[in-house]
């Protein structure tokens, strides 16, 4: 079975947002061992839309399409499709439920132009959208199929693995079996080095490095026909590559550094609280995007100007007048003060020049210094980081987080 | 002149990328006012590629291809496009000197794969490649044209800007202006009932609709043949609209909500403290990726645990009892709290449930109340929202957002 996909959206031909679906749907649609050859971006018009359609029957079999699911009068990929089908347009009450519920959750009445979404084909399977209005739909013709996914990434993606996958594997004997492992604390090149023989002597699995900010992946990835064959090969290169650098694995596939810490924290029963001044609450943010950090994640201090490090954490201005805000001495200060004032077992703090503005002749803008509280240590680190004022947030948080992590291993 | 995109490579089929040339070069047409219907995607294949080709010749005049110029064997697309047009690669000496230059200049001695580089077909614009060895060309048979342009963006990007687009200015006399405007707090549907006559009784300016989350963006584009004409156009257009939908426009273009809430703060020259439970320092973390964030943003409190909410903003245990943490009365007394303990002048406050766990019968999974607080005015306001986690806490801090801009409004 050849599949191919066909965006559907003015904004892509526009060039308002970059085609981030077609990337996901061809990267899953590999893992899944399902040849894709085309990608098409059409606008939301109906005639070129239906040539598209004409032209990827002739050469696929599983057309799979993201946009022009919504309820305005420019959304046609299902008339369109359905048209080309010869399948009539019916509405669905359940779907009509649904899409009603969806309003009413909010407090909101229905808008009477979303009654569109609820008109289906005869004979196709519906696609539930628990984070939006427009249902996906396989419609099935002449051993043809159509794959029809809302355009948001939000709505798009969470469908088609509870969905779409199970319906595609049965299409597919091989499959593509991946594994990441997550490495912090050695860079790119290093990495690269110390494995080079893995890297280069073999073609499955094969091994694969991206570099990610302050993080850098491995990908081991095998093309076997079952899962428990996979399994072993991928273990068998995971303890080979552990054997070599497994201090600096921190996690898994898509366990983030924030997950594996809250994970820590859970196991070993202890509280973390946070003082930030420089990433100005994306740690407290990274730790409460996992689900469950309520029962190790006490408090935060977002202590921005100077009298709120004074006021919340205690720092002595003594201490902020001799040494600056930005120094080893206050980001210690800030971590025993986190740790007082909370309920927490460990307390990290951040201090530095995020940038543009705020730096000094002896205090570049990157600065950043990190500081670790526990009733018997304390300690901070210095960081010299560079990129603009996010690179700079979001270097300094997982720095920290990573410290966080150490110190949780050594309690 | 209509023109389409070919971007050629296997590792966009693998989705080992992200297609940002399509996106670049769609938004650079469309300014150009070169209209662009299809983009396609092929893998390194000469026969797909040549597919593509056929095809696209059929429906455009202009064919800009990126990829597929590299040295080695499967970079094919100048040998599909030469043999489609009919034309013959020729060694040509100049390209190769460069090519050789480009090298000499790093230390190094040619490979003798990147040869094949030098081969350019007889009567073609060369296009001079100054960050790498492949050389762009435009090649030109009966009233058709093809561009041919590297695919590393740091390659492509300068060099079409160089000679493609005075290239393709003499092709189109008008260029498309156009102006992004940003509602919140009003759904995609509500607005195109609105404007339902504005949109659809024309097409210059056009008006299209892009939800985004708990925002939702306007584009007026207009077409013509310099600025000052469009800009009076998009002006019209634009207090059209605010004459109808004013109060749920907060920006324009790139601007972001917690840009404009930062502007709005250093105009009136007052200061910011937030209190955060179920969004977990997102409202924070927002405000501090603003430049310039230390001048009106005092503090943020964290308080995820009842005992933080006490300790840190003076919450009273007895409300927490009766009325529980996710409540009217908690929001408005955490935005209290943190109105009394900092600096600020505005205080908001949110507390929720994000999920997936902590729901009861009377309070599920998405409630989320927020919390204002000024010297003479205090409220809360009730949110259902839906998603999960990640998706709650950002509809929640959009949310507090737009409170917080509405009470500077009112300041």
């Amino acid at each position: 079975m050849m599949a191919e996909i066909i965006c559907v959206g003015t904004e892509l031909l526009l060039g308002q947002i970059v085609n981030t679906n077609a990337q996901y749907l061809s990267q899953r649609l590999a893992s899944l061992g399902i040849d894709l050859y085309f990608q098409t971006t059409v606008g939301d018009n109906l005639n070129r839309l239906k040539s598209a359609i004409d032209i990827a029957l002739k050469r696929s079999d599983i057309l799979i399409f993201t946009g022009g699911l919504g309820p305005t009068s420019d959304d046609i990929t299902k008339e369109a499709v359905c048209e080309y089908f010869g399948k009539k347009l019916i509405l669905n009450q359940e779907v009509l439920n649904k899409i009603e519920e969806y309003f009413k959750h909010r407090g909101v009445k229905m808008p009477e132009i979303n009654k569109k979404q609820a008109y289906v084909p005869k004979d196709s399977i519906i696609l539930e959208n628990r984070h939006g209005t427009a249902p996906g739909l396989i419609i099935e013709k002449d051993g043809k199929i159509a794959i029809l996914l809302p355009g948001p990434p939000f709505e798009m993606q969470p469908m088609f693995e509870e969905y779409v996958v199970p319906y595609l594997e049965k299409f597919s004997k091989e499959k593509i079996y991946s594994r990441v492992l997550k490495f912090i604390g050695i860079g790119e090149s290093s990495i690269e080095e110390r494995l080079s023989e893995l890297i280069h002597n073999q073609s499955d699995p094969s091994l694969a490095l991206y570099a990610k900010p302050f993080e850098v992946e491995l990908r081991i990835s095998t093309k076997k026909s079952n899962g428990a064959l996979a399994k072993d090969i991928l273990d068998q290169m995971e303890s080979k590559i552990r054997a070599l650098l497994g201090e600096y694995i921190y996690g898994i596939d898509n366990q983030t550094l924030e997950e594996v810490v809250v994970e820590m924290l859970l196991q070993k029963g202890l509280k973390v609280s946070v003082a930030e001044s420089c990433t100005g609450g994306l740690i407290c943010n990274k730790i409460t995007n996992v689900p469950g950090a309520s029962n190790v994640f006490d408090r935060g201090f977002i202590t921005y100007s100077n009298e709120a490090k004074v006021k919340e954490l205690g720092v002595s201005e003594e201490t902020l007048k001799n040494f600056g805000a930005v120094s080893h001495e206050v980001a210690k200060q800030m971590a025993q003060g986190a740790l007082k004032n909370s309920l927490a077992d460990i307390a990290i703090s951040t201090t530095g020049i995020a940038g543009p503005t705020g730096a000094t002749k002896t205090k570049p803008v990157g600065l950043v210094y990190i500081g670790v509280a526990t009733k018997n240590y304390i300690d901070s680190f210095e960081f010299r980081f560079s990129g603009d004022r996010l690179r700079i947030k979001e270097t300094a948080s997982k720095a920290a987080l990573d410290i966080l992590r150490k110190t949780i291993i050594n309690y």
